[in-house]
């Protein structure tokens, strides 16, 4: 089976369609999206989620709007205003949103090419996605010793991109080279897409792994049970501070603790080189409904207090090196970063 | 009302009555245990659950074996070995089944007396806990601030023990000087006995409480939002080493990295001098599917693997203090803890 059967995101008889990823691990199933407004539902309730995918699902969002409107460019830039409320924090959505907004504001696409315009620039996006993550994970895997042990918070795989994945995606060339001999996958509370998202894509891709509690992993971590941690990324400031799934500071204070490399593995639209560092990172706080239950049932006493922030920030200290698709940056990111951004893409694009 | 309006176990018409911890929050229901295989079923099951708690549960069933078996010696030490292989990590199980066990092997206590003198002891362990639980809720509220925001992990309440508690003890003496903002509460997965039974314990008490995921300690932490880490414990080692519910070690870990005070709050009942150190300290595995599930609903596909330990480790280094009922330890522990272990208890007692 090929590991990258699956697409979040595919456009279908004039419509996005996506992988429902509330539904899994139970079901695997496809949700057309009518409306801009199905689009944003889609993006906000994490049935599409990951910080790449959520920037191509709005590109998508964006092409919708101009076919429905028949290319009006003020409908477009008013979805392109919706699909930016959803979710605070990934910067890919700015970054894929950009694109579109500066097309509908182009005077010289005409209105009856706008819609085609702007779907060609989605696919565009999806592709280079693709195309990044495959250069990530090759760039990635050499980083890695052989039997390897990896650890790995939330879902930063083809679930969270197109198809291949960011830090799934090096954990995927890997094992194509014969270097992994587990993954650690941390269950990823609130939302579990550790357990649910993760654990799906690793089944079916046939690598060997481990559910654990995100309070497990400093277990690992201190019994020696990892060579390696390796996270993607929401979006990274100038510094290589980097916001991230919540639960991912906690492993990368653990691992520099236990002296086991932590790596992030972030393309260049996650990165946010407009922020000094990442105390400027927006994080957004989700509904406390959330750590108050799971699948529906509740946990805690009805109507608990409780505090839902969905990110933390890894500080550019904690950070052995962040994977891009032009090149590994290593410390001080101040200065590595900046010049990989400079940089032409190379390669498989 | 009053804080300590529950008790875990109870003697009533020749049978130990627990409070079923596996139905809280949603229930308060009390389970009648009619032979020693329903206390060992109430114990692994964590029906009753923290080490002061089952040390407790345990001391009632040994009494249970003496009465329904006619004050038998054997059918005694048979039940002790039964309840003692319940679960292996805290020593206050062990601990308690000692006395039981000396007690059945005193040839100068006759048989038909044996069971009486059982059960005295059961309540003379639940009535020492309690005064050791209220000695070191004044100990430890003296060394939190005023206006003090507290993050805890598990539950180390009166649900741990018989009735007060001891790292929530601490929080409700605390609490009673009017030195408490709010109480941050790990959820503590697998089993949430954060979210069910601190939260639940905290609401009943009317001390203002939060609830977070565990993974999202790190960034309370991170903001300054809390002023001291307390938790109970399930065993500590010679040298301060300290066993606690999974997820202790990452607190500490991030509590030192911010300057925040981590204590530990264990009576003398949960110190192992035997033990040089945590390495020497056994950690209980539990089923998988602990992980696997969350209140009962699947997260992970079907059969995933997972790892489940119960327990971690925190090294002496981290833990500011240990509060027991006869005085504050502070490092270096190799020197403090011996010599409160030999101090005769004062006080409350």
């Amino acid at each position: 089976m090929r590991v990258e059967d699956f697409r979040t995101v595919t456009w279908r008889d004039g419509r996005p369609v996506i992988l429902d990823q509330s539904r899994l691990p139970h079901e695997e199933s496809y949700l057309v999206l009518e409306d801009v407004e199905q689009v944003a539902e889609a993006i906000g309730t994490l049935r599409v989620r990951g910080a790449p995918a959520i920037g191509i699902a709005a590109a998508y969002g964006a092409a919708l709007a101009a076919f429905l409107s028949g290319g009006d460019r003020q409908a477009v830039l008013d979805a392109c205003d919706l699909l930016a409320s959803t979710r605070p924090t990934a910067v890919n959505l700015f970054w894929a949103l950009q694109r579109s907004r500066a097309l509908a504001l182009d005077e010289g696409i005409g209105a009856e090419k706008l819609a085609a315009r702007l779907l060609q620039e989605a696919e565009a996006i999806a592709a280079e996605q693709d195309a990044a993550d495959r250069r990530m994970g090759e760039l990635g895997a050499e980083l890695l010793p052989s039997s390897c042990r990896i650890i790995t918070h939330c879902n930063a795989g083809g679930l969270a991109t197109l198809s291949f994945g960011t830090a799934l995606g090096v954990v995927k060339a890997a094992h194509s080279r014969g270097k992994v001999e587990l993954v650690w996958v941390d269950e990823t509370r609130p939302l579990l897409q550790g357990a649910r998202l993760t654990a799906w894509e690793l089944e079916r891709a046939g690598i060997p792994y481990k559910v654990i509690c995100d309070s497990m992993a400093a277990s690992v971590l201190a019994r020696g049970m990892a060579d390696a941690a390796i996270t993607g990324a929401d979006r990274v400031a100038a510094n290589g501070d980097t916001a991230n799934k919540i639960g991912t500071y906690p492993l990368a204070v653990l691992a520099a603790r236990h002296g086991v490399p932590f790596y992030v593995a972030a393309p260049l639209s996650t990165l946010d080189l407009t922020l000094e560092n990442g105390s400027a990172i927006p994080i957004e706080e989700r509904s406390p409904d959330e750590v108050r239950a799971w699948g529906g049932v509740a946990a805690t006493p009805p109507g608990a207090p409780a505090w839902n922030p969905a990110f933390d920030v890894t500080p550019a200290e904690l950070i052995t090196a962040i994977i891009t698709e032009v090149g590994v940056a290593r410390p001080p990111y101040g200065e590595s970063l900046p010049r990989l951004a400079g940089k032409v893409p190379q390669g498989s694009s």
